[in-house]
């Protein structure tokens, strides 16, 4: 059902999240609202602040896809190594960005500007800023690849100021049918209305919620009159089990 | 800083998550599970379900680690196809496996256990069960990747169940040092501490609460006397800075 969508990754730097310390929330909301503008996910990658994996990672991920969104390791301290790697993998000097320079000397000014806090001016040559309202320390752009902050209000908002400026493709619609049907009460079926409307994804999720197991049938796709005749079949279906269920449109 | 420890690779298979429909908390369970009994998670990937990229991620991944868990896509419907995606993967033939048919059997009777159902019993050739005390249609053990449900009390069941006979390694142990410093006050001298414990990794992260910003230093290893050396030094720089803080071991 794939157009000529543009493709990303999202890349997760940060040991906070792989050691399960940390809950990340920034899949969501980055799958999320590129998923409003029509740039599909090809997958999502959490990986370690480590220079050498990082370079590995996107070495290969940022020739596979139209953009890599890459969250963490852009802070001040001598973990965050983001952007030395991210450098070093395109083959691009590391160096001070004179915007990001006079944008922190303005914030902080010439004595608090110490040498940790302008490690966070320091980039790949040629990235262009992204703006960071929150606490001013920029991201930026370099290539195909997107480097945002990792804590979430601040990669919301530097996420914020670039969304007008992605490619985009025709938004994926998603629409979900939820009833307490057993999955397995409605499997059978709804792998023939899947075989029907090759243009789109049917999904099944199935959930347990006031003491009672149900399932959401998910469908998604770029047409919505044909998602609607595809969930008008899920919902008969539904009712012959002899059961109600709730419908909405996702977005 | 590692020594011989299991390393572990998480694959969480479903579009409800690369779409952000559905909020992750499978990657903080399993990671933060696994690193208590030692093993190290290289990477988590996030993938669609997709047979031949889940072939693609399962064939490298598997060659590159102790250990791959999978979640989600073991289901009745016909977007559940993680089985047969590993069996091919493996080059395995993808049966009945016949101790899983009779749990089936034993739990909906022969009638309910319908087609739909039945391909919950379906896996590579000489999968090993995991027990599945939720909703019985087991996980299992092949080569050396677990497949689990996506659903999460389902998974964290199913990981409780297998939990004791993984390879453990040496725990690393983590403890937080949290306070109002901000990140560019504490970096340079946090990154000469860290120059001097190389067998500590020290990340640090900010936070913004009671409308204040702040910092959490956490010191992981696996020497708690060596972290409790560490932190002090780091509590010293904090009192010098003339704030407070809270230190305690994450677990």
């Amino acid at each position: 059902m794939q157009m000529n969508n543009p493709k990303a990754v999202i890349v997760i730097i940060g040991n906070e999240i792989l050691s399960g310390r940390t809950q990340d929330i920034n899949i969501k909301f980055l799958t999320f609202n590129l998923g409003e503008i029509g740039v599909i996910i090809g997958e999502v990658r959490v990986i370690s602040d480590d220079k050498q994996i990082i370079i590995r990672h996107i070495l290969e991920l940022s020739k596979q896809y139209d953009y890599v969104f890459t969250t963490g390791g852009i802070g001040p301290t001598h973990d965050d190594i983001t952007s030395e790697s991210i450098a070093e993998a395109l083959g691009l000097k590391y160096e001070l960005n004179a915007k990001a320079h006079q944008l922190l000397l303005d914030y902080y000014g010439a004595e608090k500007l110490n040498d940790a806090r302008l490690r966070m001016a320091k980039m790949p040559e040629g990235a262009i800023l992204i703006n960071n309202p929150v606490s001013v320390a920029p991201g930026y752009i370099i290539n195909n690849i997107y480097v945002l902050a990792g804590v979430p209000n601040i990669m919301q908002a530097m996420f914020a100021s670039i969304k007008s400026s992605l490619k985009t493709g025709v938004k994926i619609s998603s629409y979900s049918v939820t009833s307490f049907v057993l999955e397995g009460q409605i499997a059978g079926v709804l792998g023939k209305i899947q075989n029907n409307y090759n243009d789109l994804e049917i999904g099944s999720y199935p959930f347990f919620r006031d003491d009672k197991h149900g399932t959401s049938l998910v469908i998604r796709g770029y047409e919505k009159n044909l998602i609607l005749k595809a969930a008008n079949e899920i919902e008969a279906e539904i009712i012959k089990l002899g059961e109600d269920f709730n419908s909405k449109w996702d977005d």
